[in-house]
């Protein structure tokens, strides 16, 4: 099957028109017809091969919304008309430890949609079905994109963390993850206090749901809420005062990281010790977690605030992301 | 009240016989005459004033082991002829968010043993009666003293990392605290593997429970169990290659260290993210909690290899512990 999409045939290149043929689909594999995708920083750190593992030419997209139009001989849960989302992952063993134990995003073999292989800025993309997530009744197609990378990223923590609704929570960062994680938190029932370094931010914020914006850039600010937080969650990927947060959190806090910052994190273990702290990370979630958490979206009517470009103008939109205009995620539409 | 017991003056000094008089007892203090007192390190950063907080005089002892011999108007729980333990902490407000909650041992108000006020290394000491922890019946009172601090510290990360009993899991530096947690999870049902640089302990190491003790020193016996271990404990308060025991971690492994390590702890954010793993500190546990390990540890019959010597030979004890002789926990026993 032919694929037509946009690719960066080297570092950092303009995306350009680019066509390639799918080949014989595979037994446990789906075709989706892509109707949406989302950009994410992911995105662009592929196109600009940061991490150092992108294989040119890259067809760059793993936010997205569609339609199954083909599937293999030994595919379960979905059928082919069944409107979809695929996320950062395409593949998993579905044998190993942590496969069999529902958690297929640590599956040591799990393919991401864009390593060596082309993702959702095009018109079709193959995964395999467990990762093709039917997504419930009623959800807005248009929006839901950004959900299965950036979404699921912020929503996994909260369970991991054990998060409890009366728990005073923190968002570091209020950019596309940061705002999906603000309105999880606000509908999970947390009081939500919100870090950003740009005050332009700070209406749309609180519009969210953030009971308080703290300039994350104020000592005075940060020291306003020390001792605090039961849950902080980092969506930034650059070193900040760690000590600062750990000291924001109450007694039993915990720290979590969704964002990959190079340098290592200075952690002292005093502040852990005294107060019963933890700081821990996370990737993406899993596919189960992914549908509740589609559930739990159309429940609340919980979106991201979307930009929406037409998919020719994804060079344009990339821009738009570069330069910090995003407000505050960008969704690119198949005609 | 008159106590003799035995001070540092000043700072590394050798201890003296020392009197003073504990004056009206509190209406909420109990006085317990001191039948036994382990020795802890901290013990000796107290009088070494490494942590810059220690009043000379300083009786130091804070794993005590003794019966109550008076008690004030408003006491609970304890009555005057009960045998009590009474560790790192003497007091807490009782009324804080923490104390309210079980947590007295993280109340802002606590007060430590031997911080401001005078320890166990004589024949007298004071507490308030939340922290003079009834002993169960049938418990071995000469063993028991440890347990009091080192037992409670090790013990208290089990029930925060919520350990399984079908867990693999590790203990880095088996000394006073660390050969006690080899023998708890090992109790708990766990797999215990244990790190020591010290291969004179390895014997010893081995019939406390452990399955395998791997050379700390040695990167190739730390890379062979990478991906293995639910849970690590570090009891060390050294600096340590952070990332090499995060690798040893399995997915959503735990960290945690009761090691009061001075620099910060390097801790990289993707090692957290890609294995959903975390690092978490702890200091000693509750009243509740260490009333609810020494009933383990009767049930178990799990005490400290203890050394044992007379109070008056305090100092000798003391060498003794500084040249790391100690196998693996001293205590000191009134006549």
């Amino acid at each position: 099957m032919k694929v037509n999409g946009y690719a960066a045939t080297e570092q950092k290149a303009k995306l350009i028109p680019y066509s390639y043929d799918l080949g014989e689909i595979g037994s446990e594999e789906v075709d989706i017809k892509v109707s949406y995708c989302g950009i994410c920083h992911s995105d662009l750190s592929m196109i600009n091969n940061d991490w150092g593992m992108t294989q040119y030419p890259i067809v760059p997209g793993h936010e997205i919304i569609g339609e199954v139009i083909a599937i293999g001989n030994a595919v379960k849960n979905v059928s082919v008309g069944d409107k979809v989302g695929l996320g950062w992952m395409s593949a998993s063993c579905m044998s190993c430890e942590q496969c069999m134990d529902g958690e297929h995003h640590l599956c040591p073999q799990s393919e991401a949609t864009i390593v060596g292989r082309n993702g959702g800025f095009a018109d079709k993309v193959r995964g395999h079905w467990s990762w093709a997530i039917p997504l419930p009744e009623g959800i807005d197609m248009s929006k839901a994109g950004p959900l299965l990378c950036g979404g699921i990223t912020v929503f996994n923590p909260i369970i991991l963390a054990g998060v409890k609704p009366t728990d005073k929570v923190g968002v570091i960062g209020i950019g596309g993850l940061g705002h999906m994680a603000v309105k999880f938190l606000k509908h999970w029932g947390c009081e939500v206090i919100a870090f950003s370094s740009n005050p332009a931010k700070k209406k749309s914020i609180l519009n969210m749901g953030a009971s308080q914006v703290i300039d994350s850039t104020s000592t005075e600010e940060l020291e306003s809420i020390n001792g605090k937080l039961d849950f902080i969650l980092n969506t930034t990927n650059v070193s900040l005062d760690w000590n600062s947060y750990l000291t924001a959190l109450a007694p039993k806090g915990k720290f979590h990281t969704v964002g990959a910052v190079l340098e290592p994190m200075e952690i002292p273990a005093f502040s852990l010790i005294m107060g019963e702290k933890s700081v821990g990370g996370s990737p993406i979630g899993s596919p189960a977690l992914t549908k509740t958490m589609l559930d739990f979206c159309v429940r609340h009517n919980i979106y991201p605030d979307v930009e929406e470009f037409p998919m020719a103008k994804v060079n344009e939109a990339i821009e738009h992301l570069e330069n910090g205009k995003a407000r505050f995620r960008i969704v690119l539409k198949n005609k």
